[in-house]
């Protein structure tokens, strides 16, 4: 970083004064180099997105009770397991192979295979095979965190695990064959660049139909149907979650330029970038500011999600929009997180962590919000696929979730719940010195 | 990992024995992939900076009482946001856009616009706008991170984050204009390759003036002037601070080298990589032998500021030492630290976290010692510059904090401080249920 | 991520039916962009790599009682470090310089020198001798780290660090010459992709002989034989820990393809990470079940060390596998933990977070496995060179432990273990708020 002057002042000058010169020829990137750095983006930015399983983990074991705490570390590291193992024995390609349109082929993934590397050949949008898996597979898990995170100290180990298969083998690939498998919604033009909807909204669909099925935790509603707020065990924690979610939403939008071997795609890349750091500052600010505004605190949880929310809504569309929108498609969503909230204790759906505001309603808006930036989208089809992909998950997953219910059960008898599901379905305690955590409440 | 031998031991016996073949033709890089390749290296260095804001939040975390942990979560999220939202409203160009060698020009950075991209034109030193806006922006979260560590557990939320959004807007844009703007500074030789000075003690002169005009906590320092330590809460939290820390450095020197589109920027970002950990790892051992011998014990947040100290240290110039220089560099830095907490003591100032010893001491030593291994740079320039920033910001700094004093008011009641500002201001416990946070001190 | 129909399906259907098309020319990628790209890989998964240093600290810090917490802490920070010096020094050149089949040079790395950059030639395997020298590096540590958890709450902070200098200045970089630095067992064919033998089993031997010198922990172990368990204090901490670990193993096996400017080296690392990933998620999946079956409850602390010797057991060899084979090789090493944890209860061996079976157990299961998926690997082969670093590590690990015990001594006094070592060695605490950390044994 030594002295900038002549390069950077005279491309900021140029920026903005929209002068430009000539076209000179230059030398192009050449094939083989494209396919190592569309593959190299994939692993690294993968990387990232498999990193936030760590967020919504300390995320989530921040604002559960402390009773409740090794569960919910527990479900997180297997939720991330079983995503990668299902995404490889089905659903990889019920989303992507030989799309019909609606569906997509029940194999598992034989992979890694790389065509283009057996034919010697590199085309310009060329990469291994297995690192485009890899960076799909790590995405299926964020779908299955939200639910974990909504549903947390009262659904059952062994039963939630079962709806994590189910999620990430048939709900998550079926619904997303629609769209980047090239299916239907696709061929509508329903455009979601990283997954407003095709992950977050799905996450948080199946979240919402899991917590009106299993109910509220004892003591959350109480009998005059006054909200019991239920206070999370370790703040910091939830923080870290955020910043790690934060760090990792990177990978999330960026790799999903799905290319880094041209300057094209390095440019858009790096608009993404920008763009997915300003829509989650303008959540957290909104946030902050409303909750001053309307409860005289700024309320940490609130602000956390604000930051969540302002990247799930930038989600739908990073590459698009200028800086300047997209801190509004942020704010936007972080005023949608403190209006949602309290809107979910009226109708006492009880989320522990707030994601179906974070990810449920600012997915439907960043959704929608494409029809904004992006010339190319219209209202009526984002909505259309909103619809579409909202019916169709909250149906499957109402029917996964009452097979559950009727078959294994799905929620924690009373005393377990009263215990704390560490002591009852694992045998210790989180924080086995710190306070009582399970005479708390 | 297979077997290296050959390669390996070649490149190292001709390393060792100086001896160097005849040049070869080869290959060079074209200009589209220097392009993405300099881009990539501003997102992937950017994000291990951005990673850094995750560092302070927990080291900050782990080293303020229960009673103030989640407004010091809030505190650096918070900033982190605004951080980024001044300087794209008007930080950026008053840093970079047409600098008279004094101050850039106050206008918003209407990014991202390539115009190598609108050009079709791709310069070996040429990369996306957007992706430098981002790791320039990530920059400037950290100079206020290190004000929220020295004046937490007193200082009131919102007038804390007036004062961020002056520092961001106003005291880091001007005087980073002075060098990396190509300002005066930058003209008469001022060398900083990282921000030892522009980024590390400006957020430690800020957090000086701040601590002086703030005052210190209740019970800091009794009447008959000893000490009484306050130990931070929860040390496993300070100490992932620092590794994040440590980790985020990698970026935030090695992606100052601004590109990686040749093996001469590819071979410095290395050096740099080398001797940004070494300089830590000299840091950390200087911290614990001394404080071993001095106090019988080895403290362990006296090591954690050490490896901060050391990575203060190697900032200003990370990629001239070698390996054994860096090294001595961050052992100077660290025990810079050991003496410079209790001389703080001494002088009344409280400094919660150590900031003011490990960014502004060892920024001051590591800007000074470039005149060591870099031949170009003097040590009266080096000065020079320490001073020259160190007046502007003490200046500034003072201004701004008086006026927020006599305004707004910037120190929490004496209740609220006694009750702990995580109940005072947000209404809430970091940790509810273990201890008794708030009643402890 | 948008529609991905054309390009995805076609190249997915070309793998299926394994058609291939002829070869066509392509432009091949230039000298000095693969110089670029090797040190990139280099630098990126070093640091991946670096962090798993607070991957080790966390998972210690969670598994440790709160009053041992801050000593484990500073054991792994400075373990870091210390093992950075080390290399450096001696290690480097122990390893990889002039190797006679047995033994390197003594002399330091005087890095960094980069003779490539100095005749100004790019060979295709180039790369920056200072991005080798730190992605080495980042390896040494790991071996440590393993060490610290096994023999944590009673061994004295000095004299572990005195073994920490001998482990990584002596121990490792010898054994390592033998293999990665191109001696003996590398010329037999012994294959050790990226250090199932030469990290894990280091550390793990290392961690067996210093636990029986050492003994067990007062308490552990009563007077009938019955096991008393100690509970760690923080699980969300070592659950933090365990991710951090996975993500960082990305780097630690996928930079050990030590190239990335080919399509050849990208494609390997792709399958590198894909394959890494799945054989973690079996062997958290595998621990879960057997905990489930055998003690009705499921182990959150078995799950986590699930994961770490499935990627314990991959990382002999991590390319050659298909991905069903890399989840089956996780799956038994999964088991292996489930069951050497209380085998080592009965032998009466006290490892306080399961360093052992992790790390020692996994680590030779995954190198003799090498001989399953690798034609040129020989289970002979593959058993003489972990029964010669056995033998080598036992041998010098225990000479290195006696001389320490019977100097310096190792083991806490009786007093300082009871009232723990973080008030007795660094005379503070981690949780000065939280529960009666030593009081609570």
């Amino acid at each position: 970083m030594r002295n900038l002057k002549n390069l950077k002042i005279a491309t900021a000058a140029l920026a903005v004064f929209g002068l430009v010169g000539a076209v000179p020829a230059y030398a192009a990137v050449d094939g083989e180099t494209a396919y190592i750095l569309n593959t190299f983006s994939f692993l690294v930015n993968g990387a990232l997105v498999m990193w936030m399983g760590a967020g919504f983990a300390m995320l989530e074991s921040g604002l559960v009770r402390s009773k409740n705490t090794a569960t919910i570390c527990l479900k997180n590291i297997s939720l991330y397991a079983i995503s990668g193992l299902t995404f490889y024995l089905v659903g990889y390609n019920l989303m992507y192979l030989d799309v019909t349109g609606y569906i997509g082929t029940l194999s598992p993934f034989w992979g890694p295979v790389d065509t283009d590397a057996l034919a010697g050949t590199f085309s310009d949008g060329g990469y291994s095979a297995s690192s485009d898996w890899f960076f799909q597979m790590v995405f299926v898990a964020t779908a299955a965190s939200i639910v974990s995170g909504a549903l947390a100290e009262r659904i059952k180990l062994w039963p939630f695990l079962g709806f994590v298969v189910l999620l990430t083998a048939i709900i998550y690939p079926i619904q997303g064959s629609w769209v980047w498998g090239g299916g239907w919604l696709s061929e509508m033009g329903f455009s979601d660049y990283a997954g407003s909807t095709l992950v977050h909204s799905v996450g948080g669909w199946s979240a919402l139909t899991g917590a009106i099925i299993l109910g509220a935790r004892k003591g959350k509603f109480n009998a005059e149907g006054r909200v019991n707020p239920i206070p999370g065990a370790n703040l910091p924690l939830a923080t870290l979650g955020t910043f790690i979610l934060w760090l990792g939403w990177f990978g999330f939008n960026g790799g999903s330029v799905l290319a880094l071997g041209s300057a094209a795609s390095a440019i858009e890349m790096s608009n993404v970038y920008a763009n997915t750091n300003m829509a989650a500052a303008g959540g957290v600010i909104t946030a902050m500011i409303l909750t001053q505004i309307m409860y005289k605190k700024v309320d940490l949880t609130m602000a956390l999600n604000g930051a969540i929310a302002g990247l799930v809504s930038i989600t739908a569309e990073p590459a698009d929009p200028t800086v300047g929108m997209a801190i509004l498609i942020g704010c936007v969503g972080g005023a949608i997180v403190v209006f949602a909230v309290p809107l979910l204790d009226k109708l006492k759906i009880d989320d522990v962590v707030g994601a179906i505001p974070a990810h449920l309603c600012a997915g439907i808006w960043g959704t929608l919000a494409v029809a904004i930036s992006d010339p190319e989208a219209t209202f009526l089809t984002q909505l259309t696929g909103v619809v579409a992909i909202g019916v169709f998950v909250v149906v499957l997953s109402t029917i996964f979730w009452l097979i559950l219910k009727y078959t294994v059960g799905i929620r924690a008898s009373e005393e377990d719940e009263l215990m704390g599901l560490d002591k009852a379905e694992l045998g210790l305690e989180a924080y086995p010195e710190f306070g009582q955590g399970s005479q708390s409440f």
